[in-house]
């Protein structure tokens, strides 16, 4: 019934966006045209370039656009540690840490309900990478959800098999956490993980 | 000091998104890359078309693809009667209501403090339409705000200049509003605004 067109495509493609419905696709819509067609224009070229362009590294299969990531290639980084995490974000994360070592990128988590299963985790991948010899220990960054543990749990199983030392990420009280709002898992898994001063 | 470049880009340019910051932003490319790349190129596509062919319309300023828009290009449409509206969004909802005159979209309101004045608003644009002898009644829809109640104002000086009826929306209880939590100002309003049955 009403004007036009473009505007109603424009209105539909961003609601493809993860968290934008129809109300905010309008309202961003209204913004772009009104106030930055120019930064409009920088995202639909920003869009092409990375869908067209960003694949995954063909070792720890987090995003790049060359075939090994900057990690993969750097001559720096310590090889011998292998951090498992389930998305970029968290390499991000980890990385800001100050980890040096190498990462192995699952994208997601063991998640049969959703048909998500080992070899959608890359899982044969990982277990080559392990073949080669050259790590020697791997550290489980995975969520502390039920199918983070789950999904480290599986992995868990196949690097011991392998007879590599494997540890995950110690659980307890956050740094600046008062004690009063922290859930009592977190904090049982606080002493029973207590060190000497 | 870390991959890769067009995904930084990419995450650059979804925070000029209205409401979408850097964490949102990553979150947005992350989920575009593994799970809807044909959603992105689409988005991409939209926003390209939608920047360089929407304009405004020659007549009523709203957002249209040709010179005119639909409404100010109908045969259907009563040109006797000129809603003045804020936004595009306002045209949208006033259609909903039934309405079936021509409009005025002023692409915001009288805001001295952020430099907008009446020339920014089209009112001269309005005026001539007003000229033409065509347009009966102005029917004020600007938000219940005080810059809409300004800027209502202000159109409402031109439009009694030129001896054309004008009038506003009513202010009263919303249809299936509870009394209890109605406020003041609007019951008041509502009270002087009673119609016998």
């Amino acid at each position: 019934m009403l004007d036009p067109t473009r505007l109603e495509q424009l209105i539909g493609a961003l609601c493809c966006l993860p968290g934008i419905g129809k109300k905010s696709a309008q309202r961003i819509s209204y913004h772009l045209l009104l106030r930055n067609r120019d930064g409009a224009r920088k995202l639909a070229s920003a869009l092409e370039l990375a869908m067209d362009e960003i694949g995954h590294c063909q070792r720890c299969r987090n995003f790049t656009e060359s075939e090994f990531c900057r990690v993969c290639a750097s001559e720096k980084r310590d090889k011998t540690s292998l951090c498992v995490v389930e998305t970029p974000a968290d390499v991000f994360a980890v990385e800001d840490a100050g980890y040096r070592g190498v990462y192995f990128v699952l994208m997601g988590h063991l998640s049969p309900l959703d048909g998500i299963g080992p070899d959608d985790l890359g899982l044969s991948m990982l277990s080559s990478i392990l073949d080669e010899g050259v790590v020697q220990e791997v550290i489980m960054a995975t969520n502390s959800t039920v199918e983070g543990e789950a999904t480290s749990y599986f992995i868990g199983e196949i690097v011991r098999n392998k007879n590599i030392k494997i540890s995950r990420l110690a659980h307890g009280v956050p740094v600046g956490g008062e004690l009063e709002y922290i859930d009592s898992g977190t904090l049982s898994e606080a002493l029973s993980g207590r060190r000497e001063i």
